[in-house]
Parts: structure tokens; C-alpha cells; sequence
């Protein structure tokens, strides 16, 4: 039987994260691929404590709930951003996510119609950009430095194309570990509601900070409720497997993602949801935040370390100020997405670049994640990943390019 | 601020059912609205057993899973599905989901382009309708009896319209709690296979069966796997809250879901779906429904006496084998949505039946769930919806189109 699938579907890819992935959990390989917090570090006992809570609530939390989500936990998330990022939004304007993935989707799918167009940063987060052309839309990519969108070209691409939204990762950006300075956040808040342009801030990784001091605040905390949608997780603080997001905003667009939430699963798993509100009540998640950001801090310079060793041609990086990645250029001869089967036949895997990028993709560059693995496994993988570089490097020396350096 | 939402947004509804549920979740109403399992009767104790078994496993149990869900679980599924149903499939035929109402929507979203014709049964359930209106198809429903779609009407359309597929509740439908014979299942697969139309079947209430003996088969168990898609959950075997369900079918169709859902929202809570490996491994999930089928039966009649007690005229329903609703016609004179705020005011609930048609809603139906109130409760419930339903017809009595009948 043939089947005629939907148009839409010319637009999916497979992510590449998530195919490299599987190959490598079926080999003993030490991965800098996945965005993987660390097992080890899970506070096991404080989740199990929470389902037990939960369970002696009694039978009616078994029960079908809201598709909104639970609501205490929406109460709990509303003070906590009130505190931690100063974002300040009643329960109603909380929509709880099976992780903030699926914050992405309903907001696509109730703004994007086919060509509709969104700005991002280039490069961004891959599973992002699957969500847009899945629903048909047009990324433009705006011209980028250290500090964020470059304020010429963003206004340039607003006044042209009026987008529909517009898509960051202001703080420790996926890939490439950026964080937006205030000034970049202001303007782009600026021009948005001078275009009238939707901003959706994701912030997955916004927790994960090396200086305890700094102060990163989020594009929603500048905002008066009307402009910006701010999604992120306890996936990276928390555990991955309770797939619990969360996205607030201004209500009439919560209102609508709740319908197509409806729709989409009536709503995500209530257990989970309560689980999490006995877990932020009982435990002390900021204090495991803080243990998280020393590690994962000790675990960035172990590679950074050996990065810094590296003596190469075009090797370019920026040093992570937090989040989970590194994000490196190389000489633009090397393909990293050839090299990595050498890599993992040496044992060490990573995610080759171009699949994080809009319109040509920069075949050189790499990302590397740097919480899943301990310190020695860090070192070890990565001086495995260097004679894997030091040989491409070698085989394109024999090439003029090379040597015209 | 002004949003501009998509143009699929304008045929978002709101269900009317969860809408109504909202309402009553604050007042002490007997309700016969939301198809709800009885909290009392949910297996918490195995439940709280499995989650513990998964926090045994270890730390690795927290981390992210794979969008097609936890492997265990799947084989599980596929060994319970042959054993039960006689629907064989393998493991990699077999996608997790969040509850089957995800399994509708990716299914929707893999396979509709707007102005898409599905055939369904009329009434159908609503939230299926939801799913297939936000991806901007055109629903058109085939005219069925007791036992299932007539196969000359079924013949035309599909002739006629050529649809993406033809989506059916074949065992206790909801709302109509019909059973279909096995020659209309058959038919509809020869047909399906003679116009290579994919069929969607939609089996959440299939194992609540009355009679023990009786032997539902369902269409997918008579498929050569190239032509049926066969989804279902445990959200009323188990408990809702787990929001797992799962979709089987040809492996092209499931790989396709996998990456729509890949996008939607990565995976479902692998927490959840351990658990309820765990619980099918050392639960007696068969046992539990067999315990199910007794209460609710007793339920159903408790529900019947009442009904049978009516003499009103155009008073009509069926009594269900299985499943959770009955689903009542009245004098077409009668509004049940108008109604309903009465019946509310005198502690009882029901869901208006017009959500439930695709086109020209009967005004005069309605639909009542037996499972989630023990007997007494019926009962008192019932006879305050009679005296509702008496005065209503009182009313109308003056009307002379009634003292025709």
C-alpha cells in the first residue's frame, strides 16, 4: 500500500542529535554529543520522596487534570520566576509542557501558517528550526556577534519581512553558548514592540550559570506581559525523564496554546506535574542548582583545558559562561560531519554543526557538551578528539589552502 | 498588542466536555459528563509499587529516553496486544504516546494537507473532530446503523471524495456506544484496501467489555498490518494520570509519527512509561479489568433501571455492551444544551450531544457516563435529571408538535 503523506512532511528531519545518539548508546563511547545533564548528579532520593508524596494524596491524583497543567505547580513556577528571574505573571498566565519542546510546537502552531516568516540567530537551536519547517514557515537568519543580534540588521529584517516572531536563546545559547548583554536584550524588546512582533525567549539553560554574582536578565523580565513568551524546563536542574516545561506569557496567547494542547494530548502527565510541586516545596532545588553550576563549571575548564592545548589553524571557540556547550570553529577545509565516524571509532563522539544552521551551513564547526562526562573521561575523550583534528588537520596540509594561513 | 494567529486557529474548539467539566469540578454536582474511570477503583498501591521499582533501577531511569518510548514497554505492549486482541506487530511497530489523544493528532499531522477529507461515523467523538478541524480538514461522516458504517453509503464516499482515511470507534464508539459486527469491520477493510484509504482505529474502551465470552475483534487483528492504524491507552485500564498510550501500525507510518512527535515534544514521561512496564510486569492488569468490567456493569444497569423507568415521547438509547456512555435521544423539541444549566442547578450533569456531530448537530441528544459514580449516586443523580427532563417536556407540551406524536 502506498501512502500520501502530508506535505508538511517534506519539511522533517530526523534530528541529528538524537540519530547520532542512539549509535552511541549502543557502543563505549564517550559522548560530548547529546545535551545530557550528568545521571550521577540526579537527586534520586528527593524525586522518589515526591511521587510518594504525591501517591499519599490519595487516589484523585490518578485522575484526569487540567490541560493547563497542575496547579499548584503552576502557583509554585510563578513565584519561583518571580524570584529567580523577575518575571512576574499570575498561574493563568502558566501553560505547563510536556518539556519546553513542546512549548515550541503549540506556539508554532498557533502562530505559523505555510511561509510565514521568523527571524532567529543563526546558528540556533536545531530542534527549533525541525518545529518551523515542520509547520511550512521561512527562517531568515539575523547577523549575529558576541553580545547578540546585531541591531542594524535586526531592525533591517523586522522593517522587511514583518516576521511573525522572532526565536532567541539570549542566555548560554544552544549551540553556541552565547549570552546576550542587557542592551542587545532591550533593543531587541524595543523593536519588537515597535513592529508589533512576538519575542519567544527559550531559556533551558538559563539556571546553569558559572558566576554565582552575574546577573542575566531574561527578555520576559523587561517586558509588561504583552510582547514576550518565555519557555524553559526542569529538565537540566531537575531530570530529563519528568519531561516538565513550562511557557508564560501574555494570556490570550496562553489561552490559545491551551487549546491546541487540547488537542494535541488533553494535557501532560499529572503525576509528573505534582511530583514536581511536592519536589520544589521539599527540596532545596536551589541548593542542588548551585551544586550543578560548581560541577558542571569544573567539568567546562577540564575541557577548556584541553582546548587551549590545541594548536590549530581557524580553531575558534568562545569559553561557556554557562549552559552545557562548547562551540568550536575549525579551518574551514575540515568537514566535520565526515570526521565523525573517526571519531567515534576512536571512541569519542560529538555533533557536527551544520545541522544548527539556517541558511549555509558552516561545515567546520562542532559542538561539544561537557556535563555528561567526569573530569578524566573529559580529558581522555577529548585527547582522543585530538589526534582525531591533528590527523584532518595533517591529511589537509598537503592541500595549498593550508599552508597560504 | 495585536497577535495574528494562524488561520488554523479559527477552528480551534474548546471542548465543550472539559469545558463542562471545569464548571462542575467546583460544585458538588453528581456528574455524568466527562468519561471518567471511578478514582475508588484505581490500583494506587501497584501503581506506587511500580514507581518505587523504577527508582530501584537506578539513576540512568531519570535521563532522557527515546521518542518512541521505553523498548520494555513497547514489547510488553506488542505481547499484550497479541495475546489479547490478536494484533501482531513488533516492538518497532509500536509508538508510546501521550495518551491516545497524541496518537490522533500525529497521526493528523503526518498525514492531512487543508482541505483533506477524512470519513468518520456521525456522532463521533468530539475530540478526534478537534484534531482534524485544527489541521483544516474536511470531515464528512458516512451513514451508519447499530452495527457499524452502511457499507453502499461508505462505498460512494470513498469513491467520491477519495479521503486521507476513514477514522472509526468500532468497539463501544463513544458517544453512541456502539459495537460494530465483525462483517462491517471486514467490509470496511476491503474497501479500505480496494481504494487504499488508511483506517484510524481508535480503541480506548475495547477491553471495558460486559460479556466475558464475547470476542471483539478488532480491525487491525484482521489486517495484514499495511492498511490499520490501532491506538488505545491506559487511562481507563490503569489510571489517567500516566497519560501513556500508544499507537501500532505499518512501520512507515509509525516512523513518520515518530519524527512528528521527535518535534512535538521529544519524548513522553519515560518515568510513566517504566512504571507501567513495571506494573504489567508484576500487577495483574487482568485480573484488575475483570474487576473493572463487574463494577461498571453494575453501574450501566444502575444507569439502565432509571432510563427504563422514562415514558417520554422519542425517548431513545442503546443499551452499551462495553465501555462508558450511554447515549440518549429525546423528542427533537428538546434542547439539551439549553437545559443543562437546569439539570446543573439540580446537582446533576450531562455532555450536550450537539459537539459530537460533524454536520447538523441533533440538538435532542446527549450523553451520560456510568463509570465514574457508584450506584446510589446514580441513582439520586438520575432521578434529579428526570424531574429535569419531565418539566422540559411539560414545557413543551403546549406546543402542539408533541400532542401529535
Amino acid at each position: 500500500m502506498k501512502y500520501a503523506f502530508a506535505q508538511r512532511t517534506r519539511n522533517f528531519q530526523s534530528s541529528a542529535v538524537r540519530d547520532i545518539l542512539k549509535v552511541i548508546d549502543q557502543g563505549n563511547i564517550i559522548s560530548f554529543a547529546g545535551g545530557l545533564p550528568d545521571d550521577d548528579l540526579f537527586p534520586l532520593e528527593a524525586v522518589e520522596e515526591a511521587y510518594k508524596r504525591v501517591f499519599e494524596s490519595g487516589k484523585h491524583s490518578l485522575q484526569y487534570g487540567l490541560t493547563e497543567g497542575f496547579i499548584l505547580l503552576r502557583e509554585a513556577i510563578a513565584e519561583r520566576m518571580a524570584q529567580r528571574k523577575n518575571i512576574r505573571m499570575d498561574t493563568q498566565n502558566i501553560l505547563l509542557t510536556t518539556g519546553s519542546q513542546q512549548a515550541i510546537d503549540l506556539f508554532a502552531r498557533i502562530m505559523l501558517n505555510p511561509g510565514d516568516i521568523i527571524l532567529t540567530e543563526n546558528p540556533t537551536y536545531l530542534a527549533a528550526l525541525q518545529v518551523f519547517q515542520s509547520y511550512e514557515a521561512q527562517v531568515i537568519p539575523v547577523e549575529s556577534d558576541a553580545f547578540g543580534m546585531l541591531p542594524e540588521d535586526l531592525e533591517k529584517k523586522m522593517k522587511t519581512h514583518l516576521p511573525k516572531f522572532v526565536y532567541v536563546v539570549p542566555t548560554f545559547s544552544n549551540p553556541s553558548g552565547k549570552v546576550w548583554s542587557l542592551e542587545r536584550r532591550e533593543h531587541l524588546l524595543r523593536l519588537a514592540k515597535k513592529y508589533n512582533v512576538i519575542i519567544f525567549e527559550d531559556d533551558p539553560y538559563g539556571e546553569i550559570q558559572f558566576d554565582e554574582a552575574a546577573n542575566y536578565t531574561p527578555i520576559a523580565a523587561l517586558d509588561n506581559g504583552e510582547t514576550v513568551l518565555y519557555t524553559s524546563t526542569f529538565s537540566k536542574t531537575v531530570v530529563p525523564a519528568l519531561r516538565t516545561g513550562w511557557v508564560m506569557g501574555p494570556y490570550q496567547i496562553i489561552r490559545m496554546m491551551a487549546q491546541a494542547k487540547q488537542a494535541a494530548d488533553l494535557h501532560s502527565s499529572s503525576i509528573d506535574q505534582q511530583a514536581l510541586y511536592y519536589l520544589l516545596r521539599d527540596f532545596d532545588l536551589n541548593g542542588h542548582i548551585a551544586v550543578l553550576r560548581a560541577v558542571y563549571k569544573e567539568r567546562m575548564h577540564a575541557m577548556l583545558n584541553q582546548l587551549q592545548r590545541l594548536d590549530l589553524p581557524g580553531l575558534e571557540y568562545v569559553v561557556p559562561q554557562g549552559g552545557m556547550f562548547f562551540w568550536v570553529s575549525l579551518h574551514e577545509k575540515i568537514n566535520t560531519k565526515s570526521l565523525l565516524p573517526k571519531a567515534i571509532e576512536k571512541g569519542v563522539a560529538y555533533v557536527p554543526g551544520s545541522p544548527f544552521y539556517v541558511e549555509e551551513p558552516k561545515h567546520n564547526t562542532f559542538r561539544l557538551n561537557y556535563t555528561h562526562s567526569v573530569p578524566e573521561k573529559i580529558e581522555f575523550g577529548m585527547s582522543q578528539l585530538v589526534s582525531v583534528l591533528e590527523e584532518a588537520y595533517e591529511a589537509i596540509t598537503t592541500d595549498k589552502a593550508l599552508t597560504e594561513i
